[in-house]
Order: structure tokens, then sequence, then C-alpha cells
């Protein structure tokens, strides 16, 4: 009988109970595992603290947002305890065989590293930036477009009875998937991210011409966008860091400016963490469960220092060490397909 | 036959193109009314800018939140072509016999010195924040309740994940109509309300308790809450203001203020505009299709000076002079029923 | 101390949960009382079987359809332990003090037999048809409204697609609320409710009339409407009723007949158990909690055969036998009010 | 300049909107096409209707539901009017340069046909059932989805309540996909498929192991589902066909059925047209934006033949012919990757 550890880190995202639910039913139907949670991340891995995860404990997972483990911004190589040596003594003493790591490219690497050391784990990839590579879409991401597109119908109504701009902020700090997805969904009139810059006097352009067919200008704006020139400062830690005091987004940046130079009144919204929160889609719901069942084969075939991954409709396999070696960001021909109709 | 003229003034909410439609549907079938719609609030009766509104102008609107005649700031005596006397004949010049003004606190004063002034002139209540007297429920409240409401489903559960607190500020400058409703349907912590004063030791003592219990800690706050000895600078101008640049909410004072205090990790959302925009909800499209018939009955009776109220289940008339003799706050035993289990 | 047990009777509806989570907050912090949950209605009390009900039990369950303690048919006078004798030894053996009863008019009836038979009870009205008199709304009423709505919206853009006929069917087996409003919420053509009867010619000129202008018809029909004439086979028992084989509901009958007389190709949905079950909107959510808060003071105060009801904006206390004097049915004048803009 | 003629062509599903106004907004803003939209799908194409699709026409599009276009069944070899030959007349006569077709199967094949007959065609797949082979998904099929899951969360509650197994049927012909999809999200016990027998003795003993683990059963169930031995009767027709009287469903069959030999009290929802109305989803208004796009490069490129699909997170091109050769079914690994957790 083997039992294995189920841990997610970082921010967290519709979906990760998903995850664990499918990893649970399958694993202890199929394969004959048993489950642990540890708590907090790498915390509950590294001190030791882990909870029983029973089918009755995943009982009607699929549906709920966040994680019933917790999550934290705590390293597996951090305190006393940390590093592969320390940890696999804990798993030894704890019974546990193997570790599933639920996590984005932080944790990817930390696993990349823990396997080097001889731990026997293997991962889930989670981002709901959407932004690793190796996997067409990560879970969450849906879910995050969703409640963005969402939020952009419901500017749109109001934009239009009072005639003004609107800017909204959604979360991508090094990628603008969400920005790119939930704009064009929304019908947005400009869609800005980080992978492509854009000047104010371009963004203005577009918002008058909007102005002068008679519509409001909806603009959408990833987290991370910069204007050229513009230091970085309102982005050092997005929605996911855990140290930055909130002083204000692009958004609240833009808006003025955009204001000042076409004289169309603008308001800035920014959506923050109810992006990351409630009852994932669906489309998140499959692909969550359906990675949380083909890890569990991953254990059972000793296919350690692996990852699942979205190909396509399929789920396969993928090495710690390919996923790391880039980071997914919008390619440009995905971005001028739609910047082609901004304005 | 009657030609009315339509107009909606102030910040705009869902249920305005409902009202509209309910009017025009009744007018014409049962009273053999005709309508147009003047543009952009007063300013559309002040400079006689209006647009024919039959039925198939009006076809589909009860699910389409703002307002299809667009609105404005803009008041009836402002500008050369201001004041009853001018207004009167504007109207003549269009042949339009009577106005039915949709709009808030603002709009029932003005449309009651028109009528003084000889206007014939009906209204219809309309403020998100629920805060005119006279009337159980305004339409559009509903609305930006739900809204509210799902944002606290969906912070609780990123909030469980990371054992944070979370800060959410809603609408309400004046009245904590929208905090305490959304605020108790979403099972919060704590919601602070511009009618009830709370100390920044108590709102800690409720989320260090809340903490204690092993929960993350909810708290809701309208913008228009202040903390003893705060100048209420942070919200001279609300979500319905035009003039004043966004300089960060109530919400945003709070989190620091929580956290530092409490050391527990508190982070603030700002829910905005999104709440004033989209789709009604049944029961405010239900409340503004019944204000927006019965209206039309007080201008086939000629009932001037009069405005469409909910009383109980019911539609009932009500004089404008009536209901601005108050503003309906929160009252303390409303707040005090919540309070009781705060923490 | 005071140990109440509470009980679910009857069709389940959204808010019940959040009425057994107002009540446990409330009375627990503020009267000292405790509570235990009888299991399955009446069942759990005639048979003594109990769980305990705490804070941490009630956690997080405002947002929660359906009902923690399950529900049945089971009446108190069934068996050979019913009846308020042996309910009453039951109680005391099980320690319990006071009964509260969540549940229709069947409840509300046999809750005043057993409060004249010496037990201590009181009550909340519950029904998702809204026909309980002495209440301004029940909750679980607004959610199935807005599911019907919702449905609506979804049925028009498909019926205007292929230029048919939408009949949809919602629940009221003796009265029209749901009907009513989530028609006028989504702008139906027709409305048809059993406290009106309609003839099928009058229902096709309807239908004809609204091809002829060139939308497509949207009828609304409530489950308990007929035909005059026709034997009301169909509805002897709705969603509530349990013994029932499904046979079709009156959609299924309408149809076929519309489109037979009116040549517009017409399709029948019937929206069935979606409609009773979910989160709860944010309305009734509030009102529930208020009611479940309140009905603790109806114990804390000894006020027996009396159920908490709202009226207006607040929550009021009514005899039992008040209650139980009149079903409350769709007025007339409400229905005339929206029947004037049929077609 | 090249004038394009647009038709939408059988079951509207969401995003056919987001598809026109795609090709609109790029077509005329890259290409310099113009655009007419061919009323009724082939009918208007055949007769020669068409109406003007410039941008203001197609502005805010994206996010409703259905075809401004209409649709039909009528085919492009139909009347004295159809086939290739009287279809170019036509064409000619309008100064129609080239044919956008949106449709299923079926329209592909009618599409092959006309362009071996000398018709500039190019084609968008459109199916709510997801069953086209070559692209990994058609738009309007994560809507279904989204809204069976959401129906299974509301059955979900009230089969706990009343503890009672829940039969949910939806949308599926040949293809189980959106059974497959929403059974998975929705954490169904039994997701029964056209492509999958499965025997009532089977069926039913999943449903008695769910009761004694203590739950309510939840069974999802293709409407092309059968039982061994049964005559397809009730699925010759599914909610695209036209002609087919309703006449109770495969869920009606089955909940009957599984009473009686379990002695659990079951109902059946048949979900229906709802599933194919209303807001389309993010995830679908963007594939949908983006293959209106890309079709009018198929057109400047005068690739005729070919229609526009999704590979990976790609848009590519594939021929109508290979498009033909096989319909896309439920994989036999996906189905069992689920039915291992079944019961």
């Amino acid at each position: 009988m083997t039992t294995i550890g189920i841990l997610t880190s970082g921010g967290d995202c519709p979906g990760l109970n998903a995850v664990i639910r499918g990893a649970v039913l399958k694993g202890a139907t199929v394969h004959g595992q048993e489950f642990v949670g540890f708590l907090d991340g790498w915390r509950g891995l590294v001190e030791g603290e882990a909870i029983p995860l029973d089918r009755p404990r995943v009982r009607g997972l699929s549906h709920e947002g966040g994680t019933i483990l917790g999550t934290s911004r705590f390293g597996p190589f951090q305190g006393p305890d940390g590093g592969a040596e320390n940890i696999a003594r804990t798993l030894d003493r704890l019974g546990v065989d193997a570790v599933i790591a639920i996590g984005g490219e932080g944790t990817a690497a930390a696993s990349q590293r823990l396997h080097e050391g001889g731990i026997r784990i293997v991962g889930v990839p989670k981002t709901i930036d959407n932004d690793l590579d190796q996997t067409d879409y990560t879970f969450g991401f849906d879910t995050a477009v969703e409640i963005a597109t969402e939020a952009i119908d419901r500017l749109r109504t109001t934009g239009n009875s009072h005639k003004r701009c609107m800017v909204l902020e959604v979360m991508g700090r090094n990628a603008g998937w969400i920005a790119l997805h939930s704009g064009t969904a929304g019908g947005a009139h400009a869609i800005l991210i980080p992978e492509h810059p854009e000047s104010i006097e371009q963004i203005c352009e577009w918002v008058t011409s909007v102005r002068d067919r008679g519509r409001s200008p909806m603009v959408v704006v990833a987290e991370g966008f910069t204007l050229p020139g513009m230091a970085q400062a309102h982005s050092t830690k997005g929605l996911d860091g855990f140290d930055r005091p909130r002083l204000g987004g692009i958004a609240e940046v833009l808006a003025p400016m955009i204001q000042e130079r076409t004289g169309i009144e603008t308001r800035a919204t920014v959506l923050g963490h109810i992006q990351r929160g409630g009852v994932p889609t669906a489309f998140d719901r499959v692909l969550a469960t359906r990675l949380g069942m083909a890890v569990t084969d991953l254990v059972a075939d000793g296919q350690w220092g692996h990852m699942v991954a979205l190909h396509g409709t399929e789920i396969v396999r993928v090495g710690f060490d390919e996923a790391l070696v880039d980071h997914k960001s919008v390619p440009e021909h995905r971005y001028q397909e739609m910047r082609i109709i901004f304005g």
C-alpha cells in the first residue's frame, strides 16, 4: 500500500480542491493508494503536519474554491527542518512514500531539486495566470477569465449610461492571458498586457476613436502592464505576493492620464482577489479532476520528477525540468490578432 | 393623446431600462399615451433633446443594465435654458405634456420645485443605496447586494486558503444598506456602516476572535464608514460623485490598520462600479417594471408632484414633499440585530 | 439553559440552512439557548433522532441550499410514537424544552395542533411557492424566481433564432407567484396561473399577435394552471408531492395545442427540481437569517403557537391560527396589472 | 472589394453572434471585406434574402446568445432555387463573392458539395454536442456544460435533503460529451452516454452503493443513451430535431426503473432547450471570436472548401472533406477514466 502526501503551494486558485478529490478518488479505487494532506503547502511537509484524506473527506469538493489544505509562501528548503534530507526523514517518520506537489513555477523548481535529492515527488501545474509552459491551460485560469468577463459586461452598461471610459485591471503580473481572454470575450476596445508595450498616446487614440463612434471605451489592463519609461513600481508584487502593501494598481495610474488627455471622464476598477476565489467553472473542474486522477498514475508508475499537463484534449506527462525552461507569455501573433480591431 | 417625456438622472443602476419599458408598454396599451425620452437626464429636457420611445424601442429592455437614455449630473435649473418657465416653453415646443423623472433625492427635490413652478411632473424613486424614505426598497439595490454577496462568497474561499482577513468595500456613502444586506447574506464577521461608529479596537477584537476560532475573518465596510476621529476625506464623493479623483477607499485604510494591530495578513478589495452595472436581478426587474407601469397611472390621473413607491407588496403614491422629509438610514435595531453575532 | 429542537419539514427550498444558522448563532449568543436538530422533519422528532447543533456545525451555511437536517413527508401525528402526548414524553427524554418547526401550511397546522396539545412550539414559514398568508414573502421564492428568470432569458435567444414559441413551466400548484414574477422579469408575452383561467383561444391570440410583430412568443405557465374544462389530472401532485409518477406537465399539454392552432413551431421546457436547489439569492439569505434569528426571541419570550413573518421590511409575529385562515393567491389586480400588456 | 455572405444553419448555440461579430470586425479592418447576412440559414442564401452587416450592426454581439441571422432546417439543394448553379446565379445577382457557412456536420457536407459545384465557400464548425472531428472543441459546448453543471449543483442539494436519487438528462444524441464533462464537473455518481452501453443492473448497483454510503445518488444521462435491448424510440430526434413531438426523454424512462429496483425515491429532470440559449461563457466567446476572425483569412487567401478549427490553443485550417471522415465520439479511455470512480 502506497501512502501519498498532497500539498498545495503558492496563491490559491479555483480547482485545487477538485485536484485533491480527483487524486483521492482514483488513487484509492484504482491503485489502492492512501492519502494524507500536508497543511499550508510546504510548511506542512517540512514540519510534518498532515491530516488524513479519505473518500468522505473529499466529498463534494469539486465545486469548492480555495484549498482545504491551506497554502503558504513557505519553501521546502526553508528553516532547520527543510531540505531533501530532512524531508526524507520526515516522510519516513510519517510513513509517507511519495509526494504530490500542486503549485506553480516556484513549486516545480523546488520539486525538481527535491527529486534530484532523492524524494519521490510528482506534480500538478497550477497558475491562475496561465503562464506555465508545457500545458495548454492551467486550472483556475478559465474561472478568472469568466469573472473578469462578467465584470466587463457590468462595467459596459454603466460606462454607456454615463459616457465614461472604464478601465478594468485584472490579474497577470508577467503574462497577459487573463486580460487577453477576458478583453476578447467582453469586447474591450483596448487590451494592455505586460508582453507588449503601448504608449499612452496610442491608448488615448483608441479611446478617442471609440468615443467618436458614439460608444463608451472599455480598456482592460493586466496588472503587470507598464507604460514605456514607467518604472514597474506598482507591480513589484501582485496578488500572489504576500509582502506588498497595496498602493494602487496600473488602472489607477492610467485612468487620470486618459481622462486628462482625452477629456473623457474615466473610472478605474481593480478586480483583485475576487478573481481567485469561489466556485470554479465547469471547464476548470473537469481539467482539475482529470489532472488529479492522472497524477496518481505517475505515482503508480514511479515516474518521479514529472508532472501532468494538458495537450489539446489529452492529459500528458512532462518532466519538471522541461516545464521550467520557458515561461508561457502571450505570443505576439495572439496579441496582434486582437490588436488589429482595437479602437 | 398625452405625450410624456421620460428622463433618467444621477448615477445609473440596474432596472432603469425596465422602468422605461414598463411605462411605455402600459402607457401605450392602457392609457393611449405616447412617449419620448430626454437624453442624459435633465440636460435633454433643458436643451430639448429627445428621442421617440415606442414599443419596438423598448423591446427586450427588462434585462438590460444601465439606461438607454443616458444620464448626467446636469440639473434642471442650470444654464440659460433651465428653470420652470424655460422648461415649460421647451415642453410646449416639443409637444410634451408631462414629465416622468426617474432619479434620487436630488431629482425628487428638483421635481418638487418644477412641480411648484407649474410643470406637470411625476417621479420614480431611484437610488442604488436604498436610502430613499417612503419606499421599502428601490430597484438596483437588490442587484448591488447580490453582486456584493457573490464577491464575499469568492473572497471567503481565498481568505480561508491563505488564513487572511479580507476587507470588502461596498457602496453606501450615507447609508449602509448594501453592506448590511450583503454582509448578512455572506456571513461576514463584521459589518461597518456610516450610521454606526465602531472603533478600530472593536473591529480588531472581532477579527481576532474569528481567527482564534480557526476561521478567516471577513469584514464588509460601506464606503461612507469612518473611524471615530477620522476625517471623512476619503468619502467626500462616492461612486455616484463625478468630480472626485479616486484616492483609495476606506477598505484600503482599514486593511493595514487591522494587519498591524492583529498580526493577521489582511487584504482589501474595493468592489466599485461593477456593483451598479449589468443584468438586474429578477427582484429588481419586477419592482422596476411595476413602478414604470404604475407611474403612467399618475399621469393619467393628473396626480402631479407625486412619485410611485413600494409599501410591502403594493405600489403606492407618495408626494415628492413627503419623500424629501427624511433619509432612510439603517435603523439602530436593524444594525444591532446583526452586530450581536459579529466576531 | 433552554434546549431547542429544530426541524425542517416538507419540500426543501433555498434558505433553510440560513434559518438554522441564524437561529443557532443568535440563540447561543443572546439567549444562551442550546440547539439540536431533528432529522428528516417530524420523523426525527417523533422517533427522537436528533443531532447536536452548535456554532461550528452551522458555519458557512448561509449560502448552502437544501437542509442539513433532511426533510420528509412524515407527520407528527403519524405512527405509534406520534401525537402531542408521545412527543412531549420524547422531548422530555431528550431534554428538549421547545421546538422550532420550519415548514409550510401543513406544518403550521400540525404545529397549531401540537401547541394546543401543550407542546412548546414556534414556527418559521416556508413555501417556495410564496403562497402562505400573513407574510409578504417566504424565503426560497426569490431564488426560484431568479432561476426561472434566467431560464426565460436563455430560452428567448434560442426561440428568436428559430422563430419558435417557447413554453416554460415553473412551479406553483395552487398559486402563480413564481410564474407571475419570473414572467414579469423575463418579459413573457403570456403568463398563465392557477388563479386565473385563460382559454386556449386567448393564449393563441397572444402568441399569434407576438409572431405578427416579428417576435418569438414566450409563454410562462405555472404547473397548477388548467385550461377551462380540463381535468387537473396533470397536477394532482406537484414537485412538492412525493407519490406521483411524472407524467408530463401542463407545458407539454399546451405546446402541441399552440403549435397546431397557430402553425408556430412550439417547444416546452419543464424547469422542475432545479428551481428548488442550489445557492440561495442574497435576498433569501437575508430573509432566512433574520427569520432564524427572530424565532429564537419567540422561544425566549415563551410566545408559543406563533411564527415569525415578514411585513414590509420588518420581522413580526403571527399566530399559527391567523396564518392558517387564508391561502395567499395572486390577487386579481396583480394579475390584471400584467395581463394588460400580454401579447 | 470582396463581399461575403454569412449564414448560420441548424440548431442555434451560444457563440454564433460572436463568430459573426469577429468576422465582420476583422474582415472590414484587415481585409477590406464587406459583409451581408443571409437570413434563416441556407434559406436566405437560396432565396436571396440578405441584410447588410456592418460594424454598428455587430456591436455588442459577443455576449448575446442565439443568432441575429436566424436559422432553419432548410438545405441548399432544396426547392427550385437550390443547387450550386442556382446559388451561383443568386450570389452573382446579389454581388456576393464568397460564402461563410457556420454549421454542423450537415452544413459541412452541403458546403463541400457546393464547393465542388464551384461556389466559393468556407466554413466555421458548430455543434453544441462537440461531436465534430478535426477540432478540439466547438463553441457553445462549454456554455452547455456550464449550464448542465449548475443544474447538477442545484439538484444535489435538493436530492440530499430528500434522500432522493436525481436523474438529469442533458443534450447529446450521438455523443456524450456534455454528459461526460458536466457529470465530471458536478461529481455525478454515474454518467450514461450513447457511446457506452450500461445495463440497468449496473446503474442500480452504482445508485445503491451511493445510498449505502449515506449519500444521494446523482445520475447524468445523455439524451441519446439507451439501455441494452431498448429501441432508441425516445431519441429519434433530439433537441436539434424539428419534427418530433416531445414524448419524454430517457431520464423519464430511467427514473421509475431505478426507483422500482432500488427502492430509492427517484426524480427525473430534462434540461432541454435552456442548454442552448443565453449568454455564452467567456471560453465560448473567445473561441467563437477567434474562429470568426480567422475565417476571413480563408476568404482573403481564397482557400475555398476549408473551415477553421481549434487544435490545442491555435486556430488551424481543415478541408471540409477531412472534417467529414469521422464523428468525434467520446473515446473509450475518456469514459473509463471516469467510470472507474462511479458509484
